[in-house]
């Protein structure tokens, strides 16, 4: 019934490689945790991390592409809930159910993460073409094509509802708002997607 | 029927800022027109326009405030057709048709505009929280409070709605499929917002 999924591209990186991003992913966890996000610049991470800058260049590309590796990161343990923990976000519940619970679980992880998820949205890279956004629009997919939907693009409906769950945390909805009403905005999005995606299931009748 | 809907504030500014900021747009305009979105920056408008760094810095802020002041220029036009002109897209139309047309006019507007506003989401400033996504949000909440969608939150929706319609352009179709299959995106585009809007404006079933 599940289709396989492979959201993470067997990686193949000399053995050097790995330690200097294992060991900057481990830096900037802390600088984040210690300072926030505003503090943790390419220089800073480059003169705390005693890797040089060139080292840090090549390995991000910009600013932005060191919170996109640590969204990555944390995005690990989410993928493994998805693919492998206890329905129903994981295996074994009816379709529907599962893109509800991939919903909750979804606000949840960008709550979680939203000073990153945001930080990776600045500067010049800002298509989060990372591998979150192929996780979501992936999975999605792949539950609506056990979905009784009638004719449909399923590509272009998993893409339109991933932006319609990633779009207003990322984009739309203020910091500030985000600070002051944690809860009541991952309340309000968790019911708000329910509803969406129980409207999208149905099948469309004839008009 | 139609509920008022007032979208730019008005803007109170000192004849000399005025005549600045329309010098300085239809500057960027020729810049763009000639060159594309690349070679525009804060250093070629300045020196372009003749009116010194600090009143363009002053002005925008950032090379990604430009493209945000081209955004909100271009939407004039828009938002004029939307208010005042023809329905479906223009008042007149039963509220599921002008849904469907706004998202019809809202795809081309931005296939028409991708260059800007991809170019408006670069920088420090990520979150298009300009005119344009209050726009199509207030114009889509007035259409869906006119549609039967039972118990909904719809400040949500038309937040999720417009999401659905603005992400895959801004964020997640890649600049090369969108110069190479133009036609065919915004089709596509075009039907999957109207098989999305007319899924969710069906009334929830009890379930």
């Amino acid at each position: 019934m599940t289709e396989p999924l492979t959201w993470r591209a067997p990686q193949v990186e000399r053995a050097d490689a790995a330690r200097n991003r294992q060991h900057l992913i481990a830096t900037a966890r802390e600088m984040l945790a210690e300072a926030g996000p505003d503090r943790l610049t390419m220089d800073a991470l480059a003169e705390r991390s005693g890797l040089g800058k060139g080292t840090v260049f090549r390995r991000f590309g910009t600013r932005a592409g060191i919170f996109w590796a640590l969204l990555d990161e944390a995005e690990h343990g989410f993928q493994e809930e998805v693919l492998g923990g206890p329905p129903p976000l994981g295996p074994g519940a009816p379709p529907l159910d599962r893109l509800i619970a991939f919903g909750e679980a979804r606000v949840r992880f960008l709550m979680d993460n939203r000073d990153i998820g945001r930080a990776a949205l600045d500067g010049r890279q800002a298509n989060p073409a990372g591998p979150q956004t192929s996780l979501s629009q992936a999975h999605i997919r792949m539950l609506l094509s056990h979905l009784d939907l009638g004719p449909a693009d399923l590509g272009l409906l998993a893409i339109q509802l991933t932006a319609a769950l990633d779009g207003p945390l990322l984009l739309y909805i203020s910091a500030a708002d985000l600070d002051h009403a944690t809860t009541e905005i991952a309340d309000s999005l968790t019911n708000g997607w329910r509803d969406l995606v129980r409207r999208v299931a149905r099948p469309l009748a004839d008009r």
